[in-house]
């Protein structure tokens, strides 16, 4: 069978480890690494994560449009992305184990209250807090799909109480779960803790708003890893301040990197990562992406296809 | 049957929930708050943590000492231990939950560099670090009873690759074990960050030390939420500022409160915690007494007790 060509375009310091990545399936995939596009008839895949404008449209026969993060919110938006290519979402085991590990770290550490320790250090402070049981924080998760469902189950499995909201209704084992924004009241007024790991698009933008921030409990504690866009900062902030939110960390932003004087840094109530929660490892990726290639080749379905309607 | 009389010498900040928690058990147990011991030859049972000089011994009928703490190194320092009086550890679900949360937490901080992106907020420095898969983590942890079994399952189950040490040779589900002074070595070369739950005893006294601590390998991470005594301080720090060691994470100190003046307090190396790991929750323990001085009376044999010899 001939080749397939896969255009990349990954973050640049990422380039040496996805070529290296794509090497052992050169018989089946020959790569081109952005902005080397070559004669842009020829590509058939393109796996990227931000499309420059004007790239899609210019590939005449492309079959499918990977994306490289979990999220297709930076394709969807792109004004020339071909209205018939199918789009691929990237279901990665260290990108889902990735976003488990920052789950369960930022919940633990509101859940002990860590972050209070470690002003407490600065002070030279010796005083211990209250041990709640894991089975009396509920935690709710926001987002029930790949990365929602790992983090939940390894919450349960610390013996947390997990409820979890979805647009469409979704069962998870152990979780109680409440879906539309019907359901969103009745979540959000049980969270002690609530992490979003929404897809971005026009119905969760702004999720967290305040209206929706003054239904959780007085002293919950909010964990962005999804996108900086389902967030009203000046909400978070101001319930923040007036003390019905006891603290957030947000790994991502409505701009990024964050600006320097934007006052999230400095604010004693917010823990910030630089968009890190979790990243697609080429080591582990590319099998699936090759595969996925292979599949569509035999005229078999893509997995992990985006419905553009729903937004992911 | 008549009542057995239980003296119990808590936290004073936790004298009324233990009384709460020993209420519905009114009649079975007449329960004494030290220091209101009444007539010392009708208590028969004594559940604390440090005993003062003299009080054990003043005890003639005392038929079982219950530690309200994991480890009991504090009860078999007291000169007037009685020799015959069996002693007891304590095992409790809010304890070993409590210190799982502990470990997962500070394992997953240094695993995914959550200590530098802390330092990184307060410069404004916005700088995303290389996630390592956690199968390539080798966590190890030291003593696998009660605490380091549940621990390292939860590790497991986050992807981790643990291996274990323990004095006496034990067999853990998922955990390359080592045991004794002859393992020691061959553990210590391959953890990425070590864990001590160890109990403290002679052969554990400053198990962490300047030989020790550099057979872990360059850039290793050290946990102690055990005892003070398990480290040599001045080892630890050298090893911490000549690089060896990345960081350290200590929740128990040779002194307590530690002192002002300590060099842990400021170091950027060290997270401090102020022996908070894990705490005996009265409502989950009072059963598990009360079911233990039941299991006496009755003529049977008590559970977790301790193998004075050893130590735990």
């Amino acid at each position: 069978m001939e080749k397939s060509t896969l255009l990349i375009k990954p973050d640049p310091e990422c380039e040496s480890r996805w070529l290296a990545a794509m090497a052992p399936y050169a018989d089946t995939v020959a790569v081109r690494l952005w902005p080397e596009v070559g004669a842009p008839a020829e590509v058939d895949f393109a796996l990227l994560w931000a499309p420059p404008p004007g790239l899609l449209a210019s590939l005449a026969n492309l079959q499918a449009v990977f994306s490289i993060g979990a999220g297709v919110d930076n394709i969807l938006r792109v004004p020339d992305l071909p209205r018939d290519v199918p789009l691929v979402r990237m279901v990665d085991k260290s990108l889902t184990e990735g976003m488990g590990e920052f789950v369960v770290y930022q919940c633990l550490r509101f859940h002990r209250g860590f972050h209070q320790y470690e002003a407490q250090q600065i002070a030279r402070q010796w005083k211990a807090w209250p041990q709640t049981p894991a089975a009396q924080r509920r935690i709710g998760i926001m987002g029930l799909g790949e990365l929602g469902g790992y983090a939940a189950r390894q919450l349960c499995a610390l013996g947390f109480t997990l409820r979890g909201w979805s647009r469409r209704p979704r069962a998870v084992g152990g979780v109680e779960t409440f879906a539309g924004s019907g359901g969103l009241e009745k979540f959000l007024r049980g969270c002690d803790i609530v992490v979003c790991l929404l897809p971005l698009s026009p119905q969760t933008e702004k999720i967290l708003n305040a209206k929706t921030l003054a239904m959780l409990p007085p002293g919950a504690c909010v964990i962005n890893a999804a996108r900086g866009a389902h967030v009203d900062d000046a909400a978070l902030l101001e319930a923040l301040d007036r003390g019905h939110l006891k603290a957030a960390a947000l790994d991502v932003f409505n701009e990024e990197p964050l600006p320097k004087g934007h006052p999230y840094w400095r604010h004693p109530k917010v823990t910030i990562t630089p968009h890190a929660a979790a990243f697609t490892l080429p080591e582990s990726a590319a099998a699936q992406v090759v595969e996925n290639i292979r599949r569509h080749r035999r005229g078999e379905a893509l997995s992990n296809l985006v419905d553009r309607e729903a937004g992911y």
